[in-house]
């Protein structure tokens, strides 16, 4: 059924993919009423079970509430799915994955209809939406004010973090974190394949791993913003890139004589050489983030 | 003042860089009798004043004491230090910075002088030792007897981890655990640099980065383990490579877009698209572990 006059308290949501699919779940249990809209129609059957509405098209789903959630394949689909259809006076929020320079665009375009944007940037996977206890939680940029007046049903699914009028923010900040994440993974994928060459048990591996490697991160993300926020890339610094680079060749070799691929191992190495070819051995790894914007590669 | 007789309890110590300076310092402190010995002769004085005794040689340092601890520049120079001194009866405990081959082929070397060998990886950096709270701790690997017999001394500096007879373990797992280590920095440069590109504040990315990356840590090494143990690389997979690899194109766009190199970021992601067009799409993370091993380059 699609409900065809605005109601304030309505929320549409296009697109139902795992994620489109947890948010709607999340609001539904919540007792949100909710207009659901799926290029693959069968995908809202289940939902409508659970006491969604289902609209026909887009149009006809953005014209049954105000706030408008789009959770599509990338931002192109936005485009084309909302391709004509009336956005005047909605408040556009959209949790679809891009890049920030894609969201900044999407901003202009909603305006340029008529509506207020805000772009999420969701920093979960599926099975922690709706249950708060993970932690889990969005965040958002664009607009403040359509973000106040939706906080409460933007802070469903997931816990809500609005962190300013930039609407690239939400997916910078999305990006940045998730970038950290792999670099992390690639770390322990290297030191499971050392593991394994070496009959240490995968689990002992892990809580060795979890230890130390949590134990460093505190250490490095608050150093790293120390010395950045100061300017000064050699304070407080108890093991400069002089030293790491001599202990990276130890990691290096060991590979090697392991039959360990360094492929995951050698970018960072190879950037702190050449930092400290060019005079930064006295910084620590925090000099070396400047690096990656002097040499976009 | 060397002594020259063999004091079961002495404690002889060759290498005073800052991890030897830190170790013998630890040493002192908790009351052990200390014999020291340097090449540059002037890095033992201080340490002369606080009550170690400073050996001319070291022949004349190993003679006065049956636990011999090495802490030098690298594994050849434990090898040149040594050359000529003898070793019968004594116990080598080599903290050194090396591979795991070169571990045990040192352990060979001093079977063949009469010495037992344990091998010594540091887990920390020097302002960590002598510091029990910090929870730093070296693993150590070789003769279980010779670790049992001094596991009181060496366990003054910072916690002491026996791992098992292999002498190449400790380093091995050393190794494994910096290698993680350096994985997660690179990570955080990336992070960082994007931060910056976008004027978030270096303290407020930081405390972001630590809880995201922490849970995730967390999350990823035990699920990591159970998939190898299991032998079962899909099980439990809430995002598997084939969305983290269309996940890591919005990652390596957004620092195109943004000027920051992705030359930390392409070589996890160039792994898993390699991974995901052999047919290991329904797998996660863990299923790049043994691809390390399959194609070392």
């Amino acid at each position: 059924m699609t409900e065809n006059t605005t109601d304030p308290s309505r929320i549409v949501l296009l697109g139902l993919g795992d994620m489109g699919t947890a948010f709607a779940r999340a609001w539904l249990a919540a007792g949100h009423p909710l207009t659901v809209w799926n290029r693959t129609a069968s995908r809202a059957e289940p939902l409508a079970a659970e006491g969604a509405d289902v609209a026909a098209d887009p149009a006809s789903a953005v014209a049954a509430g105000r706030l408008v959630v789009t959770c599509l394949f990338d931002d192109a689909s936005v485009g084309s799915v909302l391709e004509g259809v009336d956005l005047a006076g909605r408040d556009l929020v959209d949790i679809t994955t891009g890049t920030p320079g894609e969201a900044r665009a999407r901003a202009e375009w909603a305006a340029a209809r008529g509506a207020r944007f805000v772009s999420g940037g969701i920093m979960a996977v599926p099975p922690m939406v709706g249950a708060l206890e993970t932690g889990a939680y969005t965040f958002y940029s664009g607009s403040e004010e359509a973000f106040a007046e939706h906080r409460e049903a933007l802070s469903v699914p997931t816990g809500a973090r609005f962190q300013g009028g930039d609407p690239g923010l939400a997916a910078l900040l999305d990006v940045a974190l998730l970038s950290a994440m792999n670099g992390m993974f690639g770390g322990l994928t290297h030191a499971f394949a050392l593991a394994r060459r070496s009959g240490v048990p995968p689990k002992e591996a892990a809580a060795l791993l979890e230890g130390w490697v949590g134990a460093m991160l505190s250490d490095a993300a608050g150093g790293f913003a120390e010395r950045l926020e100061s300017g000064d890339l050699t304070t407080g610094v108890v093991s400069n890139l002089a030293m790491q680079s001599r202990g990276l060749d130890t990691l290096l070799r060991t590979a090697r004589e392991a039959g360990v691929s360094t492929e995951l191992l050698r970018p960072y190495a190879d950037l702190m050489e050449r930092h400290v070819a060019d005079g930064g051995g006295d910084q620590d790894g925090a000099g070396l983030v400047d690096r990656l914007l002097e040499d976009p590669a």
